[in-house]
């Protein structure tokens, strides 16, 4: 057993919960897991990974508040400083990886400046497992050598409801439009709100409106539905489809392969992690 | 247990071995190994992760003639296919991802045109996770709100050397240096050979030789070296550091946080996968 999978107390660990399916968390994370006395996850963890936990650790939910989210960052921050101050093992859970569109790169900054320990544990992230698991490989030696990814909406603080009634900033316009229609493949994470938009600049950048897309709703859980269509089209489908987040869109060639190449044993329903068998 | 946990006789499993570190194996693709009659792994995965294999298994390295990679590759395809005909619990061991520029893809397509079931397991991938240990988070609210992935050379078939002794086609060819340019983080896997004229042509197309850069030598695991320097001057530095591959390849302003978020506990050398104790 490596070191560091042996928690420590006072340490602050920042673990990825992949994205979505239990059984895709890595094995050190399951691990620290199982000994952490306090938890903080995030909204869209598995309660199938919660209940791995050890009897009497402290769960606690900080992922309660959408549209909350610039306060209730820094409140997260501040209880991941005082739980770690207090000496108990604590373990941050974090869909998909910490480091991709997690805030985890945040988290970890207060945590160094704190001069709080901490030990990263990355995850697989759903920009690439979600589509994986819908069938769509996003590198392709013939039709895909360079991958993108990106969301499709800034947080909130960045756009803040304008009190004059004028229009609120461009959500989109952290993207590079012109770069992304050179990229091969683009995924977007929370891609859903903006959609339509995201499509026609896309289109006004050069992509081909044939462009073939896939909307993955719920992703790698029982739950998943997937939408596919042309970039032309793409956002009227995922709306007569009532696509809602959490949902990822992968655009480019590589799609087209999601009819061969969705998967040969469908996702069943996990009962729960622990192998009662002991392998 | 999710049923996919179950190995299947004649079904060929694609599972991602993860980044190096063998910890970082995902809980379902650790529980399938277990179970397997017949593992094809890559070049890079961890002997920890083969010591993990029940006895009598079967272990085939698939991936020992580099430069040779075409004929290889058709000879694991067939290899794969023969084994699940024979009715084995197949696993074909990839590391980092098997859908992100490691052929998984390819392999899955020829999977089903020989109609032999398959299911794919995804794993960390090296992209994210070989930055993430070394302190640098690829996306961060301010810093970097979109992240490229691509490869630094095409593969060997897709450039054979030339028998009128004329220069080599263009390893970079496949790459769109104007759209890289605008994308706030770039990793480049499998960089180092072509490095000088990656980071020559990324500045042509407008990125800042102050840029950032560092490159991750044998990432995740205990011979992990860290090269950091600006794009101007990167290929230099490596050259004088004497990197070698596997190594990873990210540029962009959240190199710089590496000093700051470096593992306040170090890797340190794992001696075996399987917990002693039970937990």
């Amino acid at each position: 057993m490596n070191a560091v999978d042996v928690m420590q107390p006072g340490v602050v660990y920042l673990v990825g919960a992949g994205p979505g399916d239990p059984g895709l968390i890595t094995v050190r994370g399951l691990r620290l897991l199982q000994q952490a006395e306090v938890v903080l996850h995030d909204r869209l963890v598995s309660p199938l990974l919660l209940a791995e936990t050890r009897a009497g650790c402290e769960i606690i939910d900080v992922g309660k508040s959408p549209g909350g989210h610039a306060p209730a960052q820094e409140e997260i921050i501040q209880l991941l400083i005082r739980q770690a101050r207090a000496g108990r093992k604590v373990l941050r859970l974090k869909g998909g990886d910490p480091y991709i569109f997690g805030r985890g790169g945040e988290e970890a900054l207060a945590l160094a400046a704190a001069r709080i320990p901490f030990v990263l544990v990355p995850g697989v992230t759903s920009a690439t497992a979600v589509p994986a698991l819908a069938g769509i490989p996003l590198t392709h030696q013939h039709l895909s050598r360079s991958l993108a990814v990106v969301t499709g909406r800034t947080r909130p603080r960045s756009y803040p409801v304008p009190e004059n009634g004028a229009q609120a900033e461009d959500p989109l316009a952290h993207l590079d439009f012109t770069a992304l229609a050179a990229i091969d493949t683009v995924v977007v994470l929370m891609g859903v709100a903006h959609l339509a938009a995201f499509a026609r600049r896309l289109q006004e950048a050069g992509r081909a409106p044939d462009t073939p897309v896939a909307i993955i709703e719920n992703g790698t859980t029982p739950a998943e539905r997937i939408v596919c269509g042309r970039l032309a089209e793409i956002a009227r489908r995922a709306a007569d489809a009532d696509i809602r987040p959490p949902a990822t869109v992968v655009i480019g060639k590589v799609v087209a392969l999601h009819s061969v190449l969705h998967p040969a044993i469908p996702p069943s329903t996990p009962s729960f992690i622990s192998s009662p068998d002991g392998d």
